[in-house]
């Protein structure tokens, strides 16, 4: 069941119909306007005889909860034609205010098409002081019974909105709600909100130094601190051994190229408004700074005869391209302009297309494990039937439709098909991950493309002797760098597993007569293939605790006059103290951990 | 004592006369312009009746070793005046040929200033058959004593050159010869100029699967074909863990900034240049494409405030930057338009620059040690007292001076002093590769920077919680990765180092049947960190050993029944067939070689 038929969105709709009613209580001359449900929760937008302010909403809210606990009925009214529904709005929904009151609701009435029928529900009841409440509100419905079933809802916040968003239109205030079934469900919305906020990976990227931006470099382009790069290495490192396993071979290519090469892969004409402005002089050739690493990887490819033995060949680049976003879209690292893909481009036989996209996806899967990222699905987009824009052979389409199909079976993986989602230039699979806070993210894609190897008249001489051309496999597992890291800062909200900590062991002396040994233990640790910082600052240990937890440390060892005497340190992990252990023991401890 | 006032010196410039006499006594009507010494040998530019061929070349050498061996004496005639000058030109110097002939040597005779004295070089014989042998040049000398000292020579190409290298000129045809002292450095020098053809890294990096560059992306920009992207790592791997354990930290920055972040700079003003034009649009802030990485290491050590306790800051980076060098002067990986730096910029305390300094010298020495480029001269560029265009106080640069020249001395390494050599913001020091074939490269450089702390007002707070303003080192050990790699391919001719090889051990199997276990056997290779290939191919035996040999890999292990059965592998290393070895020796010898 979608989410417009459900229960909980008649709930939303008749929780904003509530705010309504409070509003045109408490500030008599506010002028309706709309207030449908959305996706988290529900809006009104309202034009108010004067400003409100924030801090107003919880008044708002305590008016909703009496006129909830008075279980007014909500009852459906059909006007009989165009005339008494006119009627209604002027006399009935404005308080007695008047057409002025009611400039919004006709103008809504005048765009329902004739012949449509008009409703209204209405909400009435009287309190115990005997005083009447009433609200009516053109409205398409549905809603819910009664505004008694409306328990379990908060007001979040106030925005402005353009009537009908037209910036030529009067700014109304917009109200902003959520509701929910039930408490717990409404409790856990707001903590993850909470959680979000707290693990804001602008906010904590900074606080962590794991990365920054700078007006002078500008928007959307990031600079990596010390701990982020490190952070950074460590994902290639891990992804790169990982490839190279699988028989990836690494590629390096650089940033810029003629404008010839995009030319010829056609991005010039289809991908233009998404790139930097040309480098272009008069006695010069045009240079273009790179949106795609794929034309790179194909001149390497196209650069020998390739025989039917070599295939599949698989280029892998940690390649950074530039893409220009408009600067109201960019977002932290997960919308940047210039970012880092782990991309790889796969050239393969069409009998080894179903092997090499299984094993594309098992890397794939591979990686979201290690990375910690268990929740996710999956998604295949292929054509629509009835569009004609595809390139390729119908075969083609059929063999690579049913290769990726075959290919999520085989390694049991389930799927939703989404016709009409693949590109023009194939079909393609798509992992959507659900992170610590039930957010869904569109992670890595895998791609398969008929275009560019006939763009390029790519070629492989096959058993036969003759030339055949190679499907092409684009592939992305962590999608950019810039993104999977905000999104990992987020998901651990900044608290690293072991292996992937930039730091993974503070030594901290407890005075400075022990910062030789401090230094001396950090050597040998380092000396295990652990990333480790000695704080010699001369601070109280309990700050000096108090700071690498703050940095989300995932071990620091004490080191005292006892300590060194024994041979121990005083081990604390990010959230208990482990208390004194052999050094060894600790050694065997970490390796354990990093090795599971 | 200089080349120019060298004995060597006066053979070239005499050997280049006696190439003149020859081509006078076999070209009848070819007019002789001028014919100095250079660096490698001399030339002469002479006007032929009609064009002459390479072929050529071995006649005029011929006639040469007669003209030599006639032992003529080589006698300087000064003439009184600029008439007898002019006389001697038109009937002595011409063959009897007038005027037309000397057309070359009237223009020169008349470039030398008045009150200047004007000399001759007169060499003259009579051979066996009576026949009488005479050249006489306008020269201003010196030159040896008698032809017959010139013994040791070779001629070695043509080239056009325009008269007086001035493109409205006429064009003349430039002949190249050499000449040494003793017969065994002119066959060193000829047999490095063929050994410098055979280890050409442009040749050889096609061939051994380095590098390529492809006209649609553009001249002077480098991709790394699987093999040298490879060896970037390794080299990369074995700098960045070098540079961790001297405290160095990693940190990324993008490839391009607004054109604000070098205005800043002032590069926009100094290196505008050397950069590729701006991505201008006018709706859009104008972006640049990188030059150097300093700037944005800058905003990273400004991004926050910094203590005299956290000072050295050192920030590295293999940074990729671009800069605009003409397309003539492009030379392979020697010279390119795109490079990764293995930058590294260090924000210092004076009272650290000196320690700081030569813990920079001791790293570059660690590299070039590792890298087996044991010999090179160090240079150190001071200021030229008499020049004003240096930014900095003068106590800072007496300090850095000193420091630099303290760093040597501590450091036993011995240097030329370069007075004028520092650049306008601060003194440095060169390192100076002499390579396999006595050839000199300057490589990684050291810079002091006081200019760039200046401009962007970076400060620490120091012991005496005022701001102070900290000292920068630039430096990169390898200068670039593509130079670098260039010359290492060179110095090797392609046969690296076991711990560079891209590929480390070729596996052979005699025969398809054996193709499992030699996947088995690479696979084992490879869980001891070694990189292995499997050919597989269907060849026989002793092709796949010639390719693999061309290839340059250090070891083949050949893999047939016998050694299946026996556990053994029979090992070639480039050199030898070092017979059948158990695998576990043959892991203990490469382990031990990689130790070493």
């Amino acid at each position: 069941m979608s989410y417009e038929d459900s229960r909980l969105y008649r709930l939303r709709h008749s929780a904003a119909h509530l705010m309504a009613q409070a509003v045109a209580e408490l500030y008599p001359g506010a002028k309706l306007s709309i207030g449908p449900p959305i996706e988290n929760g529900f809006y009104y937008d309202i034009e108010f005889p004067a400003s409100i302010k924030e801090e107003e909403l919880e008044r708002i809210e305590q008016k909703m909860k009496e006129l909830a606990k008075l279980k007014q009925p909500i009852v459906r009214r059909l006007a009989a034609d165009r005339d008494e529904a006119r009627r209604i709005i002027l006399e009935e929904t404005t308080n007695g205010e008047g057409a002025e009151n009611a400039v919004y609701k006709l103008e809504l009435l005048d765009a329902i098409p004739g012949g449509e029928e008009v409703s209204f529900y209405e909400q009435r009841a009287t309190d115990k002081q005997g005083q009447e409440h009433v609200f009516i509100d053109l409205c398409r419905g549905p809603h819910l019974e009664n505004t008694g079933e409306i328990q379990h809802f908060k007001l979040m916040n106030i925005a402005g909105a353009y009537w009908r968003g037209d910036v030529r239109n009067k700014m109304l205030t917009r109200l902003y709600g959520t509701a929910f079934e039930t408490k717990e469900e409404l409790e856990t919305y707001l903590h993850n909100l909470e959680e979000a906020k707290k693990r804001d990976h602008r906010v904590l990227g900074r606080e962590l130094g794991l990365f920054m931006f700078s007006p002078r470099v500008g928007p959307g382009l990031a600079l990596w601190l010390p701990k982020g790069a490190t952070l950074r290495n460590v994902l290639c490192d891990f992804l790169q051994a990982e490839q190279l396993k699988r028989g990836y071979q690494p590629v390096v290519t650089p940033n810029i190229a003629s404008i010839r090469l995009y030319e010829k892969s056609g991005h010039i004409l289809t991908y233009r408004d998404k790139m930097f402005p040309f480098m272009e002089d008069e006695e010069k050739e045009t240079f273009v700074l790179k949106p795609m690493n794929c034309p790179f990887h194909i001149e390497i490819y196209a650069s020998s005869l390739r025989s039917y033995r070599e295939l599949p060949v698989r280029y892998a680049e940690f390649g950074t391209v530039y893409r220009y976003e408009q600067s109201g879209e960019l977002a932290g690292m997960l919308r940047v302009r210039g970012f880092t893909q782990d991309d790889a481009h796969l050239f393969v036989r069409p009998d080894q297309l179903l092997d090499e996209f299984k094993g594309v996806v098992d890397l794939m899967l591979t990686v979201l494990k290690k990375l910690g990222l268990s929740e996710y699905r999956v998604r295949v987009g292929t054509r629509d039937p009835g569009e004609t824009k595809y390139v390729g052979h119908d075969e083609n389409w059929e063999l690579s439709e049913s290769a990726i199909k075959q290919a999520c079976e085989q390694l049991g993986l389930e799927y939703e098909l989404s016709p009409g989602d693949a590109a023009f230039y194939g079909p393609k699979l798509d992992l959507i991950i659900k992170d610590a806070l039930g957010r869904e993210w569109q992670m890595g894609t895998v791609q398969v493309d008929y275009n560019l190897p006939e763009r390029f008249e790519l070629e492989y001489i096959g058993e036969d002797s003759k030339p055949h051309r190679p499907i092409m496999i684009h592939r992305a597992p962590f999608g950019s760098l810039e993104r999977m890291i905000g999104l990992l800062t987020e998901q651990y909200a900044g608290a690293f597993p072991l292996w992937m900590a930039p730091v993974q062991v503070a030594v901290l002396p407890i005075a400075d007569r022990h910062n030789d040994a401090a230094e001396a233990l950090a050597a040998r640790l380092r000396g295990q293939g652990l990333r480790v910082e000695v704080d010699d600052r001369r601070e109280t240990l309990g700050k000096k605790i108090r700071e690498n937890q703050r940095q989300k440390l995932p071990y620091m060892l004490v080191l005292g006059d006892r300590d060194i005497e024994a041979g121990t340190v005083g081990v604390r992990s990010r959230t208990e103290d482990l208390g004194a252990m052999a050094v060894d023991e600790f050694v065997v401890k970490v390796t354990a951990e990093l090795a599971g």
